[in-house]
């Protein structure tokens, strides 16, 4: 399992993948599920993926491949995110071709997802989720994030905390908290995780950063966070019509 | 879709199961999913359902009406919470095997799940998850609680808070909590939400509520709890590695 999120809010966009994949509990390894294409002052984007590894995998590759031919359309001269959104779709629907009938011989789920996202010179920020299909609908101000995977989890903090108004390191932390949550429900995401965080309009990949096991201001978000949600567990009242349950024997 | 939760601990036993169902957007009502068959001194068993609301009503029709057979083993007689779940089972099978294969030529979702749970005199509590084939599992002082229907976005708090000693008036609270943030993320899932607590040994189930939407201790808890996680998330560090990023101009 994957859990990925992006959000794209006024000051900036913001990515974020876990690490962890498995074919079963005893096949669980680390694979990076977040790829950058930046060229400073032109174009940064961002690519997250979910779902079969080796389809996710091939079709960034082939996106990336056909990005080394300038006389054809591709992610490096690509003049807005919609383009770039039809092409990975695109390279997705090419893997799928290839490989999807030998998987389903096997039952191998050849389900992926992407979230692709960033800002080309001359438009503003955009973020795509692409389905399975390759087909794909992009993110309004009324729904500022996109998740993929394992997404349940990890919703709730999102729904309280993020705005289109959101400050990005508030949008960071929570991103975090996001994590955290879902770590702990679903040990089939885990550590490392990558984080992009990109500034409106800067158009470079100033900020990023991959987060391991022994990350300091991971475990201090993880920690702080449970006392307090544990605090505040603690200080709600307890309903009335329980009266004094917990004190007095039951009757015989 | 629906949320409910079932907890057994040392102190005793909660159930909750919120009241929504839907069959598309358009055709949202309101059923209680919760029965209970209560026989001071004796017996106390709270059966929660989701899923197909006609096979899972059924079932517990059926159980129901069995129990007025005397002459035959039933809920009213059984001698263990298990006879009690496979008697359930038993009546589930019996409506999907009527009913299934016309809701298959409709290409309807037969399936259905109950958590069923509670004391008999003479044994301790016990609590069962019954699948949509019939067979069942039961809860262990590792696993102290079940939950079926929308589980994801309600399962974070409860892992954080409850554990086999925890005390009932807290229970209570969390699975509280557990419903606020599953309706949150979940419009499918609503109030009002029954609620019953048992305590161990008292064989009555002396503590019953109907939380509607005017219900002022829930919108309290809800309250409280979505401003006291904002204090905690306000409190949270930034990671240091984004600098003064909301308060820099992009490079131009």
């Amino acid at each position: 399992m994957t859990y990925c999120i992006a959000l794209k809010l006024n000051a900036g966009m913001v990515f974020a993948s876990d690490s962890r994949t498995n074919a079963g509990v005893d096949q669980i390894s680390s694979f990076k599920k977040m790829r950058t294409f930046n060229k400073i002052g032109d174009r940064s984007i961002v690519i997250l993926s979910s779902g079969n590894l080796s389809i996710t995998q091939n079709a960034v590759n082939l996106l990336e491949q056909h990005g080394r031919h300038a006389d054809r359309l591709n992610i490096w001269n690509a003049e807005s995110m919609f383009d770039v959104a039809q092409l990975l779709g695109e390279c997705l629907r090419e893997v799928r071709d290839h490989d999807g009938v030998f998987l389903k011989q096997s039952n191998v789920d050849a389900g992926a997802n992407f979230l692709v996202g960033g800002q080309i010179q001359g438009e503003r920020m955009r973020l795509f989720l692409i389905y399975a299909e390759g087909n794909f609908i992009e993110a309004s101000d009324n729904t500022p994030y996109f998740q993929i995977g394992e997404t349940k989890y990890g919703k709730p903090i999102i729904d309280r905390v993020i705005r289109a108004d959101t400050a990005l390191a508030d949008a960071v932390k929570c991103v975090m908290v996001s994590f955290d949550s879902t770590m702990r429900s679903n040990l089939s995401v885990g550590l490392p995780i990558d984080l992009a965080c990109y500034q409106n309009q800067s158009l470079n990949l100033d900020f990023q950063q991959h987060i391991t096991e022994d990350d300091p201001y991971f475990s201090q978000i993880s920690r702080r966070w449970s006392e307090g949600l544990r605090g505040v567990f603690a200080s709600l009242p307890t309903p009335e019509w329980l009266g004094d349950i917990d004190h007095v024997p039951p009757p015989q």
